[in-house]
């Protein structure tokens, strides 16, 4: 793998007899790949992070479930195990969903949706780049670039269209505590690309925007009910917050299979609740993965389908189930 | 040192020829002292955090410069090594100041400065206490402690007055990136002295809000100006902007000795910027060390001397420089 952009395979895939990881737990001191021979193993995988991100997950879950076609394992007790490995992000469901529901050979349909996830990464960054005024700096949460997709990326990926588009100046990147998605994931991913980016603490945000360091904030997002609330890497709701409050636009940029409309609304998103021990090995902690932004907070939806805006029950309503399918 | 509170000689204390420093970098995993045996050295103890805290570092230069006193140090040297060892906490000037233009031996004049501290603590405490109501679910930033102040602490000795006298019933604590004051340092004396308490990532502070998880911040301060802006471990002004936006109130506890009557407004107070590397070791990164929030956004100042409410530069103008001591 050399520098520049991330190719889809790069990332993740489906071989015969196997799924091929890029260990995200390892970036950015060692590009390693993790092979599982079963959807169990996916499912652990997605279970301890070796491969994160709401779309890349999806992604996973069907190579794992095309796996365990492949091998004979049982197919109801491989949804199940996938099902359970993370609670937050909907495209896990949504993938299993497509996965059991569509026709033709499951190796060629988990590609399918692979193929379509880079597709709708493609599109939605062009989209969210028209929001882009010339000299753009950005501030972004977590990770949502290729590693994170298996495409170009939601949010990162509207930046790096952006930057080639010549509107993005800067990129401030939230390290993102306490797995570190930020300063390990998107600044490498950032390097790679040749996008000036500096990382800074989760807590500078607030004060990075108050000295006009910030005029447009991308993140992605894990879930979006209904109604816009959209569930997101932990700090998000505070950026939104932040963001309002110094009149700086909120996008999150995520595909149609992010969008939940079986959910009615962010109370109804479960909240992962990780071990504490990746806080502090000695003191009581708490550790939500995720917290849930009202859709006041946010400025638009930005996905393969265009610029979503209040009223989002109205403007996300076009994602019927049978029409998430590019 | 036992359990409980630390007495302000654990924290730190001048013997004939040494400063002696509980080390802050190794908590809480190792309790040890360093003992400095000039002023150069306690300002280099200083600028590598070994002793920090607005309060603890006035003190730490007090007893610097009475210890290049007695060692026969050029005490004009010796006060601006001190004075150039760490930027923001106005607490050093401060007591450099007190240490030049006081009066009789300077090993006395540090220890009854540092006594001063320690009983303005009590008092700040005891006021700051008086503002919350039972059952009150805390959330604080950063160490404020006996660590910090070399007494029982500034907003965490109000929320140690607040257990005593039956009013809190939990502190959650911010980890604080990048050098983790809270889930180090405030976890650690919250444990020694038996106080329920969670540590949270910085970013989850909006979230634990938005969930009714928190009635009161509290946090100190490392130089509040004329018009009540108040500049602190960075992470305040975000904390203050949730704060307000969820109808929280906002207390910086500190002591007179942090109030900058020759500082007109936040804008003029100098802002540390730290080593990148604090961050992270490979990428650019931007390392403020504090924030500034903006006076509109702190409902009271809490000094030894009670509570002051807006207009801060009216409640605070009794400061008068001559007017600082007890």
């Amino acid at each position: 793998m050399g520098r520049g952009h991330l190719e889809p395979e790069d990332i993740l895939r489906l071989e015969d007899d196997r799924v091929v990881l890029l260990d995200q737990r390892r970036l950015p001191e060692q590009v390693e790949y993790l092979e599982c021979r079963s959807a169990l193993e996916v499912a652990e995988a997605i279970r301890t992070l070796a491969v994160r991100g709401a779309p890349a997950i999806g992604i996973a879950a069907a190579y794992g479930y095309a796996l365990a076609g492949a091998q004979g394992e049982d197919l109801d007790e491989a949804a199940a195990a996938l099902l359970a490995s993370r609670p937050t992000a909907v495209n896990l469901p949504w993938a299993i969903r497509e996965m059991r529901e569509g026709g033709g050979d499951l190796a060629a349909r988990a590609r399918a949706l692979h193929r379509d996830e880079v597709e709708r990464c493609r599109r939605m960054s062009e989209h969210a780049a028209e929001l882009l005024a010339p000299g753009t700096r950005a501030l972004t949460h977590c990770n949502t670039g290729g590693l994170a997709t298996g495409g170009i990326g939601t949010a990162l990926g509207a930046l790096g269209t952006a930057w080639a588009e010549g509107l993005l100046e800067h990129v401030l990147v939230d390290e993102t505590r306490p797995l570190l998605q930020g300063s390990r994931l998107t600044a490498w991913e950032l390097e790679r690309a040749g996008i000036p980016h500096t990382v800074i603490a989760d807590s500078a945000a607030g004060a990075m925007m108050a000295g006009g360091e910030v005029n447009a904030v991308l993140t992605g997002a894990d879930r979006i009910a209904a109604n816009g609330d959209t569930a997101n890497k932990i700090g998000t709701y505070a950026l939104a917050v932040l963001a309002a409050h110094h009149g700086i636009p909120l996008y999150v940029v995520a595909p149609s299979s992010t969008v939940d409309l079986a959910t009615p609304t962010g109370a109804d998103i479960p909240i992962e609740e990780r071990d504490a021990a990746e806080l502090t090995g000695r003191f009581p902690a708490r550790n939500p993965a995720f917290d849930v932004t009202p859709a006041a907070l946010v400025t638009a939806v930005v996905t393969e389908r265009g610029v979503h805006r209040p009223p989002y029950a109205e403007s996300l309503s076009l994602f019927r189930p049978e029409e998430v399918r590019l």
